[in-house]
């Protein structure tokens, strides 16, 4: 079987330019990588740059107007180090879990500039919570009489927002995490009377959460969604117990993953959110505007990076088997969420400048089909030694892995 | 919306008879769920049964021929004390990795009943492996040349079977492992040179391994894939450097998770093999049949145990928020390698004896739609601190899981 070589009219992955390449090498903040595979001391590692990260934040920044704040969603990504760079980079964190929030503590979030989302939270992490003194994004009636208890116990108010779940979809979204019934958040149309909860309780009311969906490519869905989110916003805030601080309009900003994606026109959503804000500082005095981000901060700065053990050509296709697979990149490898599977980008990062040969399959030690990095993919002739590098890996990569599977050591983890 | 109701024509989950109900409780090992789930100190967890596996060894034993050997491919539930307690059941243990060989080895097992399997084994690995004495089924060229050298320097030559890529496939298996090109094994027709090249390097030849596919519920589709096996090792028995003495007709045997499959029916597959025994008595004397199941042997023994943290009704849908979900039970959301996202069965393991009331939807903590134990299943009407039981949950479950997502707790696992 030979399979196919790819057309002048296939798709291609969105050029990917924020690793410099020097003699055939990647380089990652500032280091070839072959060298940094010897620092890492043993593969499959990840690797995340520190410039990559900030130079994303200064970009985004200079795309959004001024009044809007920035928040990281560290569960895009929650090794400690990058939280601590991100705290330094970003107005805020958000967290999903008692062990997301003991990791922004540890990296020095200020509590006032951290939320807490998710459908599921235990008694034990909204008293965790409290005691911290973050904001907590309220997403049920049994959420307002757990705080209202703890609040009490412990002397402090919970600073509670409402997350709510809005009445219309985000369009074009990888996930759909808003619109019809849905386990996230508050139907829109019961928040008045959560709000009257809130107030009875005397819980500290801050402001509204709006989350429509995630991984969006389309500039104009997320400008609706945003623009939605905030009228939607402004109707409930008639009802609040007090005025709204913050509003969170959620975020969604995809990364290019698969060919023929293209990279999110940010000008548009910038336009968008100075309209908002403008009016917000009318309509909603002294209430903030936090744009909540994961994938869209992190996704491109990091790099996963594996070892050819062995070349394998079956039946005249070739097999690059590596020491890496869906143990630590399970989205790589198509089997989280995905119905379809397609390739992410992927290299042989110490041989950058040789051109690309037959198409090949990049394949993990596991004994299942479905560890697959690379699925008939052109690459340049590999040997083993060579690393693999799948690219536009800092999000959902080994934290969203089942590294215990099959035995193998677990992935390290390189700020560089 | 209203999530429709399944009519009489619905199909059904397979009957589960493991586990006795008193007083509308499940029973586990003995004990009342709810009384295992204070025992267990919180939820979630994982229940294995001591009884139902030693059962399920006892009525599999009870179908197959005498001459055949069982092994368990401990991949499927790599638990140190259920692994000591296989050990003691049957009559050999395959490893995947490094990390599974020591737990075998920890467990007890005899090395020269152990073998591994592996499309990438490190050059480390493979040290370890021959430095315990275990069975190495070769899958490439290399890993002969690596073995060569390292049972030089031991001084110990290694014990190798061969992996064969068939010639052909498994029909109606989840999981296609052979024919065509495939990362795992040699292809049937390359075995001649490898074994030429075994016999070369000296070392200790024992035999074959065919693995045609997993997760397989048809039993003539298993019969056809062993009888083909049998008769492809006859024929590459010729050019062995030595008799052979195991082989490893692989497994395969599937186990009914969703609404309208069936149990695998044995009979045909021990008729079968005890055919393949006799003929192997005359064509292969001194050769150990050998049979690898790894979720035919524990899937079926154990649950996964979740708690309900909140109950809340979206636009007409109720959804049952529990403490576990997808980053503990990965293939229970549908988000391992499934196309088509079905339930497994699921129930309120403290309300077995309640009648189903109206579809709803269990799902667990995390921020993602995918996170999703049942969907829009009718079940006991619950309430928060009731307890979720996800069946047919003992393998591929803790460790095939993206445990540290969104940063909640880890599972515990019980064996009782």
């Amino acid at each position: 079987m030979t399979a196919p070589r790819p057309t002048a009219a296939s798709p291609t992955h969105a050029p990917l330019e924020q690793f410099p390449i020097e003699n055939g090498e990647l380089i990652i903040g500032g280091i070839p990588l072959s060298r940094l595979a010897v620092r890492a001391g043993r593969t499959p590692f990840y690797a995340y740059e520190r410039k990559a990260l900030a130079a994303r934040v200064a970009s985004l920044r200079a795309a959004l107007p001024p009044g809007v704040k920035l928040h990281y969603a560290m569960k895009a990504n929650p090794m400690p180090a990058l939280v601590a760079h991100m705290v330094g980079l970003v107005d805020g964190i958000d967290v999903a879990s008692a062990g997301e929030l003991k990791i922004a503590l540890d990296a020095g979030v200020d509590p006032l500039e951290t939320s807490f989302a998710g459908p599921g939270k235990t008694d034990e992490e909204l008293r965790q919570a409290v005691a911290a003194g973050i904001l907590i994004n309220i997403e049920s009636f049994r959420e307002v009489d757990i705080l209202a208890r703890v609040s009490q116990a412990l002397g402090v108010p919970a600073r509670v927002a409402v997350r709510v779940n809005p009445d219309f979809e985000l369009k074009s979204s990888g996930m759909k995490m808003g619109g019809g019934p849905k386990q996230f958040g508050v139907d829109a149309e019961a928040v008045p009377d959560l709000l009257a909860d809130i107030g009875r309780a005397g819980l500290a009311f801050e402001g509204f959460h709006l989350f429509a969906g995630s991984q969006n490519l389309k500039a104009e869905a997320i400008v609706e969604a945003q623009r939605k989110s905030f009228e939607l916003a402004l109707r409930l805030a008639g009802y609040a117990p007090g005025p709204v601080k913050f509003l969170n309009l959620g975020g969604g900003f995809g990364i290019p993953y698969f060919p023929g994606e293209q990279r999110l026109d940010l000008a548009p959503i910038g336009d968008n959110l100075a309209a908002i804000v403008a009016e917000a500082a009318e309509r909603l005095p002294g209430a903030e505007i936090v744009i909540e981000l994961g994938r869209y901060l992190v996704g491109e700065a990091g790099i996963y990076v594996c070892r050819v053990i062995d070349k394998k050509v079956s039946r005249g296709h070739t097999y690059l088997v590596t020491d890496g697979g869906l143990h630590h990149h399970l989205s790589a490898s198509g089997n989280f969420g995905q119905v379809i599977r397609k390739n992410y980008p992927v290299a042989i990062g110490n041989r950058m400048a040789d051109a690309p040969g037959e198409p090949c399959s990049v394949v993990g030690p596991l004994c299942t089909p479905l560890d697959l990095l690379a699925d008939r993919m052109p690459l340049p002739a590999a040997e083993p030694g060579d690393l693999v590098v799948v690219f536009q890996s800092g999000a959902y990569g080994a934290s969203a892995s089942p590294q215990a599977f099959l035995g193998h050591p677990a992935v390290s983890e390189l700020l560089v």
